[in-house]
């Protein structure tokens, strides 16, 4: 039988069993045991870059299978020889549950009503926006941004895919638009949800110009990475009651006490909680059946980076 | 030209012109001009049913339009020979729209991460509930039912259809279970959205032994009317932390300042605001360009009650 480990017992019990495959937990804080014997690592879904130093005692290693979506802290420390999986996909239903969750929120007030809540404030009746005949943008259009895209088509909107690079569109979107068309594309648009990967051509993607390009009134979602907004900017626009924003991300992450984005009006925020949510697991679980099952059959791995 | 009267200069903008009509304003504040000429009366959005009196004054009416699916306050004052149409409808994207807003910003804890927001407090990262893979109940399901499990139908949930009598199922759902079926449906499900019509029947269907089917940490969305729901049984239930609730429709309503609901654990309140938004102008315009234009064309017409 190959050796596989787990972070916990947890993941043994959710994951296995898997034929031909013994699962065991190593929590990568130390030596595994039977260390010669461990073909396959997965290692604890939080800290797993601090841990891998670690790695070397496992000297059979022919697989890292990571539980979440980065790999870069990883990648560096991994010995010659072995492969790499990441977790892509696994966080999709949760992030864009949440990107629609904050911008139907924002839309709707919700945040209004649950300050008069607090106060026991019936608030008198008064037309509050839909999110019913908005333009919204999905700005990064991989599988995250096309699972938000999937959420938000039955909502009667108009939507619009930007990607790196216009392309052909698929069963939700007629076609993928080029982040180059932006400017052109912002100024008709209501909503813009930000889920675009951080790298140098995305920081500060969405800067002065950007936030100026969009209409009195437009929303901003960011449930990518902080760095993809310059904070600054944002919270001028915010400031001056041009725009409002719903952001599970922020820059600086996380947000001190007394940033004024906390206080900006027409903002809110979540603590960076696109992914932590029930909906982790199962899809862990599922992704981890198939590769450890392809890996014992001997079939091409996914993720693979 | 037939003479048509709406609520207000913005209708006769929005909805006009129409082949074959004549648009005039009549707010039904009193008698209007040309009185003996008008045919069709659109009465106001809000108020049509105490202004019903002066519909005496239009002596030649045929038809009265009304703005809101509620028809029972005007009814009772229509002349005899006058046909009446509701604008069932016109409210479905808005108040589906809410229905999942609500369910949404309850599950994620929105309103802890609100809470935390007005103190400029980053909480700590923690799993919280995602609307993927909830067994979710729509109970109630006429045309907002179904425009409910249409927007849910994307999240992954497993989605159950509950209406007065079983029937076949559609694109959404494989059947339509019937309410008698209630008791052994709720304890397998996590989330109950109620959108039923408030009646006789209805009229505190959510009691104490429906609350108590549901499973402990389950959901209730309420966007029908308050007097679907008992209240002092569901303030046991969630001062007991049995279960949550998402109420844009309470009973009493306005909910009265002190009253136990405003502040019961696992509660999110919305001031009956499912209707009043953005959608409903374009809609509502849309269904009077429809009805008049078939009115002119002699064709039959829709909703009439």
């Amino acid at each position: 039988m190959t050796l596989v480990t787990l972070p916990g017992q947890d993941w043994v019990d959710a994951v296995g069993p898997v034929p031909g495959l013994e699962l065991a937990v190593w929590d990568m804080d130390g030596p595994p045991e039977r260390a010669d014997e461990v073909k396959v690592v997965v290692p604890p879904y939080k800290g797993a870059g601090p841990r891998m130093p670690n790695i070397r005692h496992a000297t059979s290693v022919e697989l890292v299978q990571l539980l979440t979506a980065g790999y870069e802290d990883v990648q560096a420390l991994l010995p010659d020889g072995v492969a790499l999986a990441n977790a892509a996909g696994v966080h999709d239903a949760s992030t864009a549950e949440l990107a629609v969750a904050l911008t139907l929120a924002s839309l709707r007030d919700l945040p209004d009503f649950h300050a008069a809540q607090q106060e026991g404030r019936w608030l008198p009746s008064a037309i509050h926006p839909a999110l019913a005949d908005k333009r919204v943008l999905v700005l990064g259009y991989g599988s995250i941004g096309r699972a938000v895209a999937a959420r938000l088509t039955p909502f009667e909107v108009q939507l619009t895919a930007v990607a790196s690079r216009a392309r052909a569109g698929d069963e939700l979107v007629r076609s993928v638009h080029g982040v180059d068309e932006l400017p052109t594309l912002l100024p008709d648009h209501d909503v813009v949800v930000v889920i675009v990967p951080l790298s140098d051509a995305t920081t500060r993607l969405v800067d002065d110009t950007f936030l100026a390009a969009m209409p009195d009134g437009a929303l901003l979602v960011n449930v990518a990475r902080g760095g993809v907004v310059d904070t600054d900017a944002l919270v001028r626009h915010l400031q001056a009651g041009r725009l409002r924003a719903a952001l599970d991300v922020t820059d600086p992450e996380p947000l001190p006490a007394g940033h004024p984005l906390w206080s900006a009006p027409g903002v809110v925020i979540t603590p960076h909680v696109g992914g932590a949510s029930t909906a982790f697991m199962p899809r862990a679980v599922r992704l981890l059946r198939e590769q450890l099952g392809a890996y014992a059959a001997g079939r091409p791995l996914r993720n693979l980076v």
